[in-house]
């Protein structure tokens, strides 16, 4: 005999565009270039395991809710939908007791001072995440993917343990790059956005810059605890870090000498450096991370 | 002030292709074609924090030790490469105290009677995820990917919420396809786990035919329970399934009448369906599924 | 001063599902999944120059007017559905002078003897690309792609120049893996296109099988003559094939002796080989490949 | 019988980085990021015929060239090294008669001032294409792609013909988005490259965003005409552009009224547009596209 367990579904990758005709402070345009993915979760056992429907919100039909948010909330933040929609459902349908929105923001930038027209700009997209849940109120998660970073010096690793397996050279000098998958868990369901946006993505970044590193696994921290420390409205920070290897390349037998200068860029295998840092009086997670 | 939460770092995507030579009951090549990745966690505070490698085994290590188990483990199954790789990370480095070792496996189909000739097969690809724990011991999870199924009808979708945003018409019959991800969780260690895979496909193959399906919750639910009939090797099954829309095309204005012949299949959004089926004596997780 | 030159418009990737139901042998029901491309040339000048459109078929009519000959030619081969396609927009639009189609068929296959369920067979795409030209008739191009062949040996290559930046070893030995693009020339647009792409199927992986290979070039070269060979409708056939390296693994260093049996599949950079092997008697391409 | 036609076979995707320390102005670093492929015909007939590699310069070594060649000339532009390229493998290789280099280039932004740091920054990819041939000589294909270009309004298109299969509306007023790949032939080999690859893509990109469009058709040769009246060293102009659809998405069933403010972004079908403009006094174009 068997049981249901953990259920969750909703809809995906809605790609919602909404323009903000003559918002922007010189008159021209704004853009919210989004992907907005939906999950409730509640009584639906008799879904699962009769197809009786009578509880399951179809998701077309939260897909159609999160286009109408989209206008209603206009220009607002992301973390603001998600927030809005998570809500929605689960005070709107009695049946459903959770909700997970999660969002991606594209970046647009303007085409110098033309008003109607943009460039995508896809050095990083911004992510969010809110749970709502009946019993344990909302969470937000922040983050930010796609952002490429390297290094082309002050990175070492050596020290690491030489055993029946081990070929790998100690280096004092090697090329650290990696693209950035980040969320943190605010405090809060009501601040700053937009500005907790912007200081994490810097914090990051300069975290990455400014650390001399003997390990990602070191800067991973490092990157972390910037981020606690720019934005105090976060409390917690889980980074995933892939080591994007750049392998030196030996031109020596073509009477080449090769000082730290072209460099092979390999796509697999990769190192993959996962960490979390969180604040000494972070209050408990919950289920913002489920 | 903050502290270091869970970490995990390894080798993503190590690309290991093994031929057995003759090894075929006819004489001919067998082929074990896997992407591996390994990630080890444990006492690696001092790296996180300070760049201190002492307990780093070298994410490049951790690759070659990859390639030497798949060679000495020869045409095993992959749970067993993964099953070796985990518990020898853990044994012989003091400082690491769990191993995650994921495996797919890409299939390849003998080119008729050619001893030395594959082609690819791709119509599903086989998953497994090994932890190896130093205080909870070893699980093991099974599983596919990549496996597309579509009914041409035996599905309807009715007697759903109408409320402010629901536009969507019911349906007393509709395409029904999803590409499958499906991965369950082995009672034991020690099994016959090509035996299991292929019981375990079938099985989700078939009950997804087999279901008159009035949701796709419905039927993620039947495909739950009949691998756990199937397979009594297995007391839990997790599943995710896109819900990939065929829209009937209106073919009115050609003054054609489309009775259910003719869709418009969809990428995005899609409805995405996830739920796991339990064994009522299922003994814990524990760290399976982290 | 300027002038415009070739131009070409259309709708691609159209996704096109026609079921025909119990039209198999046993009564069960069959599948044509396509993704189909269209696009149009004539005299379009005053669009480009002035965007004027009176001339301009738009593409949304180009995806209808798909959808609509889908179900009138049901389970048309796709060369038909092409055609018909093609010399439609060039009879119907005066000022459309050449027609372009591409269809890729994504294949299926039954589950067991289950009448409406099917399963993704991903071993190879099937392609075609019609040309309708008022001037030069109709040509028609077959083709694969996504199919993916491997020989565990019976693969040399050695004898290539050895001068300034030449450091590969030769080999008496290796695996030769690829994954086969090929378009091969039809001398009619009446034929029977399911045999004939049974038959250049069969050709060209039985050719990569049998053929005992000096370099991919030479493979590539048989596997068109057998093209021709097999299917006498054809009269030319272009072949690229990426060379999927497969590095033989040193496992010296952990004291093992790697026979020819562990292999690391590499994805960058790969050999790139391009072909095309045509009948004494082809007639002139024409625009057949525009 | 058959005879062999058109060859070609090389390294594909070479990923070379190469790092000028201390040569940025302020004395930070430099990044050159590239995707480089070649491909050599010639004296092949031999290979493919009959498996002999006496003239076959091996892709390995293409690929060992190409990484010695990225050192030697340091921070040169991408034209640069692909130039020397082609022209090394045909002035060293009495075989080879033509040769065809591809380079993609990566940008990346210093991080702030630091030295040593930098961003990935996708918001366009540089291309490049040169040919160099025993008896054409050398011609040179510069081009963008990944630019994504989006203008709110000034986009109308109506006057299209409206026959049977016609159901689109017109509008005055859209959405026009397009993903753009550029290429365009120089009328030398020694000219500005930095200086015409910035020109051009300015070009392009103020093109769209002034060009009021009643077609996309006419966007695209507006964009054309600029780039040959911005950069006279270049002579003909090929684009290919997407047609992102952008949908008005229909909030009246929820009482909003959607006043060209939320879209649906569609991913397929898309239109494509593709077109060439030609200066009166191009040079005749030979190899250069093949």
């Amino acid at each position: 005999m068997s049981q249901l367990g953990a259920t969750r579904y909703g809809k995906a990758e809605v790609r919602i565009v909404r323009i903000g005709r003559g918002e922007a402070p010189d008159g021209g345009d704004l853009i919210r270039d989004r992907t907005v993915s939906t999950a409730l979760s509640g009584d639906l056992a008799d879904c699962y395991l009769a197809g009786d429907n009578r509880n399951v919100l179809a998701t077309d039909t939260q897909k159609n809710t999160a286009f109408a948010f989209a206008q209603r909330l206009g220009d607002g933040e992301p973390e603001r939908l998600a927030i809005e929609l998570a809500r929605h459902f689960v005070s709107s349908q009695p049946s459903i007791t959770r909700a997970r929105v999660g969002v991606l923001e594209h970046d647009w930038t303007r085409v110098g001072t033309a008003p109607h027209s943009f460039v995508r700009d896809a050095r990083a997209t911004r992510s969010t995440v809110v749970v709502h849940d009946g019993a344990h109120g909302t969470s937000v998660l922040g983050g930010v993917q796609d952002l490429v970073l390297l290094n082309t010096t002050d990175s070492e690793f050596w020290g690491f343990p030489r055993e029946e397996y081990t070929t790998l050279a100690e280096t004092q000098d090697r090329v650290l790059a990696t693209e950035v998958s980040a969320q943190w868990r605010f405090r809060s369901d009501d601040i700053d956005w937009a500005g907790a946006y912007r200081g994490a993505l810097d914090a990051l970044t300069t975290a990455f810059a400014t650390t001399y590193s003997y390990s990602l696994q070191q800067t991973l921290h490092a990157m972390g605890v910037a981020v606690l420390d720019a934005v105090p409205s976060v409390c917690e920070v889980r980074l995933t870090l892939p080591n994007r290897h750049h392998y030196l390349v030996d031109l020596a037998p073509f009477g080449q000498d090769n000082k730290h200068e072209v460099f092979h860029a390999g796509d697999r295998p990769y190192g993959l450096i996962e960490g979390e840092v969180i604040a000494d009086d972070a209050p408990d997670a919950g289920v913002a991370w489920s």
